[in-house]
């Protein structure tokens, strides 16, 4: 009988592990709420507005159309049951014989889920375009506010957490005040728009080796951004923020700053790890189900030397490999092969033309860091048209400092039109 | 005094106005309620998954940039008083000297405004990115769905009305089910998918003379659209449309059939035509007021012929153009001038590379209408950027039949969700 493998979502790890599977003897289906595979590591882009949803989103169904064997179904996934090995849906339910879990993670509040409506993270294009309309619309608010104090807590942005998805959305939120938009208001100079980037430890970019995190450090502060180290975020509400005990008003603050499980991982009944990841075995399984397979963000991997998996892409494309191969091994009755993470290296960019990498011993910094940010983002963007599309957006952009995407679209949200009370003249 | 000119619209007949107000003495301020200005002809476009949204709009902002006498807002307006001489926001109010009213129309439903959710209309981005979603969601749909009927209903898509909109909505959603998404579904075929387009008229694309109404008519036939010609549509509801009688079980219904006046032209006290537009001078004012102009759209402008102005893209611009000039003979002292419309032709498109087009005594169909059209289109879509993208993912599409933007993004809208009852597998 062909095994009938479910892979639950449809991001780096599961649409890797789909592919996979091609010309493989299994039947697949793929499950995802969404119809698009996202290329996240540009997703801040669609949120500062330099691209559009449409360049870094690619139906999935046009990403496996050539593999007969793979069914791709949309629907929301409810739980899991291991020991009836069922995927309950909200519309239905898939039986399998192997599972492939790889739902991912959300931005984590730690345990203040109330500051969420305030301080919107950036995991899907949704949020990409809510926080694209925040930040266009303060610009806009603060054309109309008569009051200076107002005006520039419109003009200030907290972008909280020093990672790569911080440093980049503090990058280009500088980029689009100083430059892009900077003829577009009569009212006010938007390049005296505030930036502050508040990182709790003692560096930005911490996954880096010195000297990176320095130069991404003097990078930013070259852009403008007010880069507040050791500051922990205490409070945050449609005000603005806590520093410690200063209070920061701000019209728009963004959340960069941890992650958490998808919920699914709690359905299980298995252990956790404290952000509510899945500690996998060595092979990918989970430990006492050995037909289930947990990749990418949401599977806790410690391999042999006690060093844990990156949350990265290239880390999730090779357990979603790996966790097809042991499964077609599984399916001939051959033993699973233990995981191990080739690490690729990892970079960020900061703002136009600057970037970090890293990659064994070898460090770059600055444009040829940039050089080598835009030259692996595009080899791997997926689909010949996005890759071209992007890189003509990017070089335009590149020579004319224009953003392309400058829309604001989709309603305000409650919170939004709460902060901007009516003025006197509507009342009347 | 510098003579204060407010601009209520940003579309062309606004935008132009404004632009043609460079360099001269006056004080503008352009208000909309978006902050960008919408290539409409295109909007079909991102509907139907062809273009990102981003690709046909641009920052009203960034178009008068250049401009420091053009001052942009965004906001709401709520009502002209014309006595006073004032704008009145949601948020405020604007004093003018001179009005140059713009504000557009909607989709009308000829007194049922209750079969607008079930059946969107074609106006704003969000409207297309709601039929975006509405079309490419069914399709999913129909993977899903067991129920051989039901199924069926989700594969058929009902446009009512056969002017241009109706016309290049329907050719395209065929063809993204023939060609587009034909090899991305397990359980069914898209490319039995019915898509019929309903006119009351006994031709589709009336204003054009014949044989181009015929010559579109089979174009829409060979993508195999079923046309109703001398059909009426007696109701909408979320389970489909009737015909007359005929009952026909639809979960996607498009509205392209008529259009009705914004709700401002109510609020100005003055005569109106039947769609609720404003009866104008020759000079292109409000008979009364001589220092408030009403252009595009919302101007029923009745030519010294008889004849009245199209509601077309190249009228919208000459009244902008016309009304702009008249003020600023106004504000010298100099008498106005009546508007005459210099009819550049008319243009449609009927799916891949077929078209119609009339210009005088030239009519051209086929490829060459087609060729026509997309010169035109591309040579008049503001921005180069623009121009550039909009060319290569039309060539891209052209080559590979393939649709870059078939995203599903937004929540579903409640009757969505009500039209598809849940299977007995989610009660249990």
């Amino acid at each position: 009988m062909i095994p009938r493998v479910v892979i639950v979502g449809g991001g780096f790890a599961g649409l890797y592990a789909a592919r996979r599977f091609a010309q493989s003897n299994v039947k697949v289906t793929l499950v995802d709420r969404q119809n698009h595979h996202l290329f996240q590591p540009l997703l801040y882009q669609v949120a500062t507005a330099g691209l559009s949803p449409g360049d870094i989103a690619t139906p999935i169904r046009a990403l496996v159309a050539g593999q007969s064997n793979v069914e791709v179904r949309m629907g929301d996934v409810t739980r899991i049951d291991l020991a009836k090995r069922q995927v309950q849906l909200v519309e239905g339910v898939l039986d399998y014989d192997f599972l492939i879990l790889a739902a991912g993670v959300r931005h984590g509040y730690f345990g203040h889920d109330e500051w969420e409506q305030f301080a919107p993270g950036l995991k899907t294009l949704e949020d990409a375009l809510e926080i694209r309309r925040r930040v266009l619309t303060a610009f806009e608010d603060a054309e109309k506010e008569t009051d200076e104090q107002r005006r520039e807590a419109c003009l200030t942005f907290v972008i909280v957490g020093g990672g790569p998805t911080g440093v980049e959305l503090a990058g280009a939120i500088a980029e689009l005040a100083r430059f892009t938009v900077a003829g577009d208001y009569r009212r006010f100079d938007p390049r005296k728009s505030k930036i502050i980037l508040v990182e709790s430890g003692d560096r930005v970019l911490s996954a880096f080796e010195q000297p990176l995190p320095e130069h991404a450090l003097q990078s930013l502060r070259k852009l403008g951004v007010d880069v507040r180290l050791m500051t922990r975020v205490t409070h945050v509400d449609a005000t603005g923020v806590k520093l410690g005990d200063l209070h920061v008003a701000a019209r728009t603050v963004l959340w960069a700053a941890g992650v958490t499980a998808s919920p699914l991982s709690k359905t299980l009944g298995v252990e956790l790890d404290r952000a509510g990841r899945v500690k996998v075995a060595a092979d990918l399984s989970i430990p006492g189900f050995s037909t289930a397979y947990v990749v990418g963000d949401l599977a806790c991997v410690t391999q042999a030397d006690g060093t844990t998996v990156p949350g990265l892409a290239p880390g999730a494309i090779q357990q979603g490999h790996h966790a097809a191969d042991n499964i077609m091994a599984a399916a001939l009755g051959n033993p699973t092969e233990p995981f191990q993470y080739r690490d690729k290296g990892i970079m960020a960019t900061v703002g136009r033309a600057s970037g970090i990498a890293q990659a064994g011993r070898l460090k770059l910094w600055g444009f040829l860091g940039w050089c080598a940010w835009l030259f692996i983002h595009i080899l791997y963007l997926i689909g010949f048209r996005n890759r071209l599309l992007v890189m003509i957006q990017w070089a335009w952009a590149f020579i004319t400092f224009s953003r392309g995407a400058r829309l604001i679209t989709g309603a305000r949200s409650p919170e939004a039109q709460r902060v901007q009370p009516l003025p006197e003249a509507v009342k009347s």
